[in-house]
């Protein structure tokens, strides 16, 4: 019975961060499916990233996500790596940007299919960049937390790519 | 010893809601306080809303959290209302700058002091916009939920201030 307690409040908290995350992933597949390749090109404001870059920066950070929960290792090219800059004005080789609509659909799903495999109990161990010593005093830094810390992430990102839809 | 198993998964899994909350409103407040009133009233990007527009908004969204926790009343000025519209294109007399600074240093103030009232099982209780029926069948609509759907809209909305940022 307590037993039962304990998993259930377990299964609402992962039903929690699951629902958070796949609700942006939705609300960005809407955003990508209403903008054409020529408003995705463009910067989100004057002078910042443009839309292009945005998206292959969520695609290899979430990429990221992975190996941080041990399930498997990075699948984007290496190309890729270029999005992980802070600002892309002085890059002028980017991937082509269906190369890097693709690859977003790759990742998205290879994580919806991992985290379906995760047993209850494996959200709430450590994360692989957390040490064992670390993580017996702060168990927060679980793999669940990782969630919960890339939703607030393209979240943010979400804010910016909605300045490319027509006003 | 499994009762105290669901204690502290329960403790564990709302410090990971509060940090990654509090994380977020210090980088909007770090943010508050490099950017001036006159990059404050700026557009976010060109005929999208202005910063003060934002932070209104973003301070009596995240009032309403404290009717929603059935914690208090909400606190801000009625006027703050003209915030809850989605673009502040039309909105002539927005209320003075300081006010609206001020007044999100009141919401979150309110909040911090709340949150810490909370017992750890309060925050598994329904929040007051659910039915008990709808509750029965979802018991992930809680007032955690709250914080974690209100976090990510909290950086949604950082993710655009920070535009006003010198280049």
């Amino acid at each position: 019975m307590i037993t039962n307690n304990t998993e259930i409040k377990q299964e609402i908290f992962i039903k929690m961060v699951m629902d958070a995350w796949n609700s942006k992933v939705k609300t960005l597949d809407n955003l990508l499916s209403e903008l054409d390749d020529q408003q995705l090109i463009k910067e989100v404001s004057p002078g910042r990233n443009q839309g292009i870059y945005i998206l292959g920066h969520l695609t290899v950070v979430n990429n990221t996500m992975l190996p941080l929960l041990n399930i498997k290792e990075r699948m984007v090219p290496d190309v890729f790596n270029i999005f992980l800059q802070t600002a892309n004005k002085n890059i002028v080789d980017l991937p082509h940007i269906n190369d890097v609509r693709q690859e977003w659909i790759n990742v998205k799903t290879a994580l919806a299919i991992q985290f379906l495999k995760m047993k209850p109990n494996d959200w709430f161990q450590k994360h692989t960049s957390v040490s064992d010593e670390d993580f017996a005093k702060e168990p927060h830094r679980n793999k669940l937390n990782v969630v919960i810390s890339r939703t607030n992430h393209l979240d943010y990102h979400i804010g910016q790519l909605v300045f490319l839809k027509k006003k």
